[in-house]
């Protein structure tokens, strides 16, 4: 039995090959004329499942964009792993910003540079490839399943639906996702919270038409002032929100965890520096990371209303609207915390104007506990690979599907992330290190030998 | 000597061609392609001077659009009128609201249904019948001069420089304007005050970017969140506006000018439904009409940043904007409020942003007082008419070329509007009744004797 080091010595070639030909197909999933290369992809996958030893793979319809779905049972007594990556990608505008082309994937300075590379051809590719070196050198511990979706950069609108219909099929101990980051080659970490989210469209309607500001100004609500106070008032000066019962729910995050977090390494005058600003911003009595890793947050996404072009208009719009989001922490109920806002936003409005507010979007936050044995396998997984027991990270962001799986499938994702804050996701000239992708696949089996062991 | 009223009735047909022919040139001063027409209407003024009487009149060029002036100086010692009107008007769109053509003047109903009907080609036009019967007749008892400019409707950007450079032309006693309104056929009027204004926009930078909200959310200053407080911070609950000496040269007006204003008709419900408003707004302590007429006001004409389109997005902008403006009272310097509003703005933001105040546009408000000869001649002129004393009005809005002749000029307007409400200015289906048309000209040649009287 080789190892996994000099397996990918041996194959290391072939293994960017075959993960250029994925990230060759432009399945941007945004974009309605890439239709054809969602199937292309998902057909790749399939394949790849089934070279790379599968028992099955096939392409499965959903609503929208197909998923790719493979497994080896090799005993059903054993646990079982869940691997799920998206096939799709975000758009590549702007073009010009672009050092090589995007599809055209090219390695400079040791990364690999287009369009997916890490996001999240890069990352799920590696799952296939220690799945084939641990069925190829027969030490393959558990069954595996593979879940690819197509639909994860458009908020997987059709994944919670698919799961409920394939729910015994997807049955399994964990779920294992390489879609998050590690904070450094020489500092691995583990996300294992998301925030959740809730996110309304409130509408301000004052006079039943535009007024001209002279005749009327300082006589009549002008929906923007009033939607500015009304707005002001969610936050108090201590960055606490003040939505009543807002923070009923709230983890309370122990001592103990919060010294834990607190070892990730963080340089704030850097933080600072990267974004120009004099001062950061939040909740009294929280660290930076801890603001966006265990507090709830309030922002106004965006806001319009009046006039909005070049010089001077004199005018009282009749309408003025915003966008606001919450994220959320592990325990609030985002719909509880939807109705919540709702009701005191409409509550606290003045007569002399009429509120509205729409819920447009929410999900629940998701925390891994770092004391079950998924955790503990990819910790010990990183220490063996990278030398340093990784740091719990509490991310900000969130990834609605993770808290669905949980809800549809009962099952805890574990989140081994490989990817860097340097990677450029999203962006122009994304890339990913080669040391990140091996590192990945040699992280992998390991994650599995000691999963087995320890469940 | 034949009176006014005879007068008209045996010209009236003539009248109505004649300003046809004026309101047929498609006079619009905010589009370029109308250049040609700007000259054709100055043409028309000079030839309709020359022939009520003028001794001379003249088309003169600016660095704008062209000012038709004309004059008729009976005697040196007399005193001078200043007639000032504008023969450029507003665009026409959306023409598919107009019942009939808006340069093909049409009566219906006892109105006049075209663009400028009112404002002001109709209501300019007045004066000049009302000299040529006061020539024609022999009654005219002071010098009168006519400012005719063809760049209100766009600012008057050139008119002061203009006036600057014809001072010594311009010289007069009194400016007489009818470019505004009174309350209804029945209830005569004469607007004795506009509000200045002071305008700006403020520009407020978090982030050196747009950032993810998920993992900035909470830890970094949401320039959005920050305008809202900002600009919540600028008024109090009781609707005062807070920035420092923002009211100390507010006019005071007296108790009893307070009370004569009170006596304008005024139905507070019609007012409410009118603009769909279950409750109006303003400072505490004076009535609506007192709002917009006396103290000044503090509005958000527009604002923006952030995400405006469909759905949700999560995002905190890096920057947010808002476009504010105070209509000021007289008395108040809106270039020393301007930089107020602006030092105190900046000073109150927090040090997690960056904020930039510019400002935008200003002018001086404008007050005419009810004790002055010409003021007095005006009253008693639309008594003769109109059978009761008119109500003197503090109009909310701002007419600057109005401030810049008293700055530049040192003479007081009086402003004998006779529109109505429900002249639709600005607007599709423009219309202005026969019966203010000729009231008007009645109105004029009372006016001049009682001016020439108590002067």
């Amino acid at each position: 039995m080789k190892n996994i080091e000099q397996y990918i010595e041996e194959h290391k070639e072939r293994f960017l090959d075959e993960l250029f030909g994925l990230i060759r197909i432009p399945s941007i999933s945004s974009i309605a004329v890439h239709k054809p290369d969602m199937y292309k992809a998902a057909e790749y996958w399939k394949e790849t499942l089934l070279k790379a030893g599968a028992d099955r793979a096939e392409v499965y319809e959903t609503t929208g964009n197909p998923v790719t779905y493979g497994e080896k049972i090799i005993d059903p007594a054993k646990p079982t792993v869940l691997i799920y990556g998206h096939l799709d990608v975000m758009p590549v505008e702007p073009l010009e910003l672009w050092k090589s082309p995007p599809f055209e994937p090219e390695i400079r300075d040791g990364k690999i540079y287009a369009r997916g590379a890490d996001d999240d051809k890069g990352q799920a590719f590696m799952h296939a490839k220690a799945f084939e070196y641990m069925v190829a050198n027969d030490c393959l511990p558990c069954n595996v399943k593979f879940m690819i979706e197509g639909e994860e950069e458009i908020g997987s609108p059709n994944l919670g639906a698919w799961c409920e219909a394939n729910k015994e099929m997807l049955k399994a101990d964990v779920i294992l996702v390489s879609d998050t980051g590690m904070i450094a080659p020489d500092v691995p970490s583990i996300t294992t919270g998301l925030r959740g989210l809730a996110y309304w469209q409130v509408e301000v309607t004052g006079p039943n038409r535009d007024l001209h500001s002279g005749m009327y100004g300082g006589a009549v609500a002008n929906p923007i002032n009033v939607l500015t106070k009304l707005i002001a008032r969610m936050t108090d000066e201590n960055g606490h929100i003040t939505i009543p019962g807002f923070y009923d729910d709230v983890e309370e995050v122990s001592a103990d965890e919060r010294e834990l977090l607190g070892r990730a390494p963080f340089d704030l005058e850097a933080y600072k520096a990267a974004l120009d600003l004099e001062q950061e911003d939040g909740e009294a009595g929280f660290t930076t990371n801890e603001r966006t890793g265990i507090r709830p947050s309030f922002d106004v996404c965006g806001i319009w209303g009046g006039y909005m072009g070049e010089g001077a208009k004199t005018v009282i719009p009749s309408k003025a609207y915003a966008k606001i989001s919450c994220r959320l922490v592990p325990n609030q109920n985002h719909e509880q915390i939807a109705e919540l806002f709702k009701t005191h936003f409409e509550a606290i409005a003045p007569k002399t104007v009429k509120v509205e507010v729409t819920s447009l979007h929410g999900g629940q936050a998701y925390v891994c506990p770092i004391d079950i044995p998924a955790y503990q396998a990819a910790e010990k997984a990183y220490m063996d690979t990278f030398g340093k027991r990784p740091v719990p990270v509490r991310s900000g962001g969130s990834i609605p599907i993770i808290s669905t799986f949980e809800q549809v499938l009962g099952i805890k994702s574990v989140l081994m992330g490989f990817g860097l804050g340097s990677d450029a996701i999203h962006s122009p000239n994304e890339n990913y290190p080669l040391e990140q992708f091996f590192n990945g696949i040699k992280t992998i089996p390991k994650f599995y030998r000691y999963f087995a062991e320890l469940s």
